[in-house]
């Protein structure tokens, strides 16, 4: 049995692209669990580009991580030790305790999770927070119809993975936007998109070409060019699901959008979430999810980097889309596999 | 009777903020009505924003007027001869007949008007397209709930005066933005907002005095300095009724607009309409608006410019802000008053 946890601390508030040194990775003893908690082992830390406005210190949806504070993330992980009646040692849970290797939590702040109905780590992807996210954008703000095309950027990431294929499931033709050859072949082949775009060729051209009848959804995870280029290619009626911009997130001035112009003449609708607004629709994304994803009829991807030292760089890649596929921190031995 | 019909005609497409001389002022003979066509002389033209659109031959969601044509536009008109069971010689009538001082129109393209349950004029502006642009506008985007604060850009306009009244009927804080200490007061005193802000001073400070719990509804006529200094100040979930953008409508490069990262950030709904898509709301809006408009509970006010010759400099003086009220053009004798 280990006798430390190893935590990772912001250090200080990253300007621009965060670097190593804005976060510190410290060891401290084993929490002791209070009467009500138990004291879980991480086997899975979940990193995910919202993250990058937490420890920003911005004003936004949620409050951010101060400096010196174990920055926040969600755990899949094991219990060592119970005072709570739900869970008993060994048992796998699910909660959000941030980028340490162990936690003492509320029990009533865990989920616990049956290694048999899905790989443990799914939690933390396809059949938690991104598949979710993907679920509710399409739900409350697309609402994709059979035959509309619709666009989704970071086509091979965890929530464009799934915003994608559940497109699909609508008959809708689907077109992803991806970054390399590799994550395109991945999102047409695998995940069964109907095309993909390469952002690093000449994005205009190429979603011309796979969008001969313009586009009613765009997906957008990602901002930037790829937004600027497409913007106009949004038909009437247009729906711009805004999940997320994660190439502008590292801005220190925000850099202007699109002319709303637009908005007016087609109708556009562009309209941010937040998952967190909508846990209510989490009972039936799962109940449809769960089973296409033992079905294999939902495909997903982890991108897995072992070592809890190595969740700064990893998430550091995240944002510079060196990810392929749902990025995920190794924190220690997964006994389920 | 006349033995001429005067009409403006699109000489040229505008190149920015149109001149006098994009435009043609013609004479020809009086049209003959065909069967099923009513002879009007017409007594009021609207002059609208969206027209600025039409004539500048972009796609857009009506087809634009072509060079040569008569600007397209609505009018309010009087039967001089009709080949249509549905009207008699002296009946008051409106439909779309352009910028022209007769036309021989189908009957079935027109409404008949009740002078003794409106002013005709009524039927260009608070109970005509303006009015239920607002009321649109507020029913299927905005959603206003009591206690909100909702915003009105161009509120002394035809369209931002309903669309404030309207959102103060429904318990909402309306804070107007006009041009000038005349169109402050009376939006104000007269149609009984609760502040409104001079845009030609210190925007981003008045609106923060006039809105103390940030903005939860914008209702958007004018783009520019005005939309640059509302959208920081939106409220997470805030809604922004995309409906016009006046001050953008003579660049010849769309300028940019505002980043969308907080429209993910505070979960913002931008969304375009045009009114003729919520046609269907019409009755509604009438049962509705109607009765108070009678009652003067709802107020309007008019500017009106005598004769077609002065059509086009008074179009111009509307993309300028230079009218004060719905913009109307008399075009002959108002037997009515």
């Amino acid at each position: 049995m280990p006798e430390t946890n190893r935590q990772v601390l912001l250090k200080r508030r990253p300007n621009g692209m965060p670097v190593p040194e804005d976060f510190a990775i410290v060891d401290g003893p084993l929490p002791e669990p209070g009467e009500g908690q138990v004291l879980l082992r991480g086997i899975y830390l979940s990193l995910d580009p919202y993250m990058r406005g937490r420890i920003s210190g911005q004003r936004s949806y949620a409050k951010p991580t101060e400096i010196g504070d174990v920055i926040e993330g969600r755990v899949v992980g094991q219990v060592m030790r119970s005072r709570h009646p739900g869970f008993r040692e060994g048992d796998y849970a699910f909660g959000g305790y941030g980028w340490q290797t162990h936690s003492a939590v509320d029990g009533a702040a865990l989920t616990k999770l049956d290694p048999a109905a899905a790989p443990i780590s799914t939690a933390l992807g396809i059949l938690g927070m991104p598949g979710l996210t993907a679920y509710a954008g399409l739900k409350t703000i697309g609402e994709p119809k059979a035959g509309e095309t619709v666009v989704v950027s970071a086509a091979s990431g965890a929530v464009g993975a799934v915003a994608g294929q559940l497109a699909k499931r609508e008959g809708c033709r689907v077109v992803g936007i991806a970054g390399g050859a590799d994550k395109c072949r991945y999102v047409t082949d695998d995940l069964g998109f109907d095309a993909c775009v390469d952002h690093h060729g000449d994005l205009s051209a190429a979603i011309d070409a796979a969008c001969p009848k313009g586009i009613d959804v765009y997906f957008e995870n990602v901002g930037g060019a790829v937004q600027r280029a497409v913007y106009p290619r949004l038909n009437d009626f247009g729906r711009m699901i805004m999940c997320g911009m994660i190439a502008e997130y590292n801005d220190v001035e925000p850099r202007p959008g699109p002319s709303l112009v637009a908005a007016v003449r087609k109708r556009l609708r562009i309209q941010g979430f937040i998952v967190s607004d909508h846990a209510a629709l989490r009972p039936e994304y799962l109940a449809m999810a769960a089973p296409l994803v033992r079905s294999g009829a939902l495909k997903y991807r982890e991108h897995i980097v072992d070592g809890i030292d190595n969740a700064p760089g990893a998430f550091i890649g995240l944002l510079q889309g060196r990810n392929f596929g749902k990025l995920i921190i190794k924190l220690g031995d997964d006994p389920t596999k």
